[in-house]
């Protein structure tokens, strides 16, 4: 009978962190991180701020946890996007990528608000829930790092300084399990941190009032990566 | 008299102006748009709420009017860099790309705040004050394309799609006085977007968790531009 009393209060714990992550999101939604409300999260599910507070001490937690929720969503989406697509398609080099790019960018344009609070706030980037959140956001950038990796390394033969070269060993070593070479490290960073800054501005609606596919250039900055490398 | 009464109140109006963009920017710098307050600004200032309301209708227009500033702001220290810079310092190329990028991860890593707010946020992307935003976010574009630009075009002879091409044209004699053409448009349109992911990563301190130097990893895309060009 305690078993039973135990995991019918676990049921309800976890039916109410889903409500109340539920109600966040729709205010994120809504308004940014700004219109986030405990108390009006309270009032809309009908529970004495006291009782919401049981589950979410802060609203700063409750946006952490929300942030890596996206993480987790995000990465999931690559992760499926990458199974399902093989480096060559119709022999095609780079179709991995192609695919893994594509997933990124629908993902973003499906949570425009969850993705600034992961990428464009101090909720997403472990200063808040910081044992939730640091391993949660490394989770997305794997398959992006992987499916430039599998390419092999750019053909350029340009040679790195020594300092950079040690970090992307260091960190290599910590956060992804990749014997790719430094150079090959560097352009896979890149190819993440070039989809943020195209996705970034997309969602704030830049390339719209410039008139410019945002698709198009995804596929340009993926095709410029995969033009610069060799297997 | 007239005439002195008129310019007494001008002055008033520019200073009262100047107060409340100071006191915006501190509150923007303390918590993000969401700690901005019109009536702690009022309160701050020790005027009323309705004397503060006659210089800015609502919160909103003083974020828009913060984020068109930022943007003139950023334009003009990036004019200046790529003023003091040639196309090949000391015999180097790409040496005004390298002014412009560097002067732009100054000015970003010194306006955390506002960078966030003009780039990652709909108060800088012309949804709110759309005739003062729209234009000046343009300003701080012109100087990293032309820096681009005159690098000569890209190598690679890679194609691009005809309604790619399209849209690129048509921006450019919308918005970039440029006989640039489309392929070396495309390029200096993602040396904007790389600056971008990176730097708005770099302000939410991914790079610093990753232990990789940020300016390290600019200077690597920018030596990527300056490779794949030829003038």
């Amino acid at each position: 009978m305690v078993q039973v009393e135990v995991t019918r209060r676990e049921q309800l714990r976890v039916q109410m962190v889903s409500d109340i992550k539920q109600h966040a999101l729709a205010q994120l939604a809504e308004g940014g991180p700004e219109a986030l409300s405990l108390n009006a999260i309270a009032r809309a599910m009908r529970v004495s701020g006291p009782a919401l507070y049981r589950y979410f001490a802060s609203r700063e937690d409750l946006l952490g946890e929300l942030a890596a929720d996206g993480y987790d969503s995000l990465g999931e989406a690559l992760e499926a996007a990458a199974d399902g697509a093989d480096v060559r398609d119709d022999g095609v080099r780079g179709a991995r990528l192609r695919a893994v790019a594509a997933a990124y960018r629908g993902w973003v344009l499906a949570h425009p608000h969850l993705y600034r609070l992961m990428f464009a706030s101090r909720y997403g980037s472990g200063l808040v829930a910081p044992d939730r959140v640091v391993p949660a956001s490394r989770r997305p950038m794997i398959p992006v790092l992987t499916a430039v990796a599998e390419l092999g390394g750019p053909t350029s033969g340009r040679s790195l300084p020594d300092a950079l070269v040690a970090q992307l060993k260091d960190w290599q070593s910590r956060s992804w399990s990749s014997t790719a070479p430094p150079e090959t490290a560097l352009l896979a960073v890149t190819a993440w941190t070039r989809l943020h800054g195209l996705l970034g501005l997309e969602i704030e609606g830049v390339f719209v009032s410039m008139g410019v596919d945002a698709g198009a250039l995804v596929d340009a900055e993926m095709d410029q990566i995969i033009a610069s490398t060799s297997a």
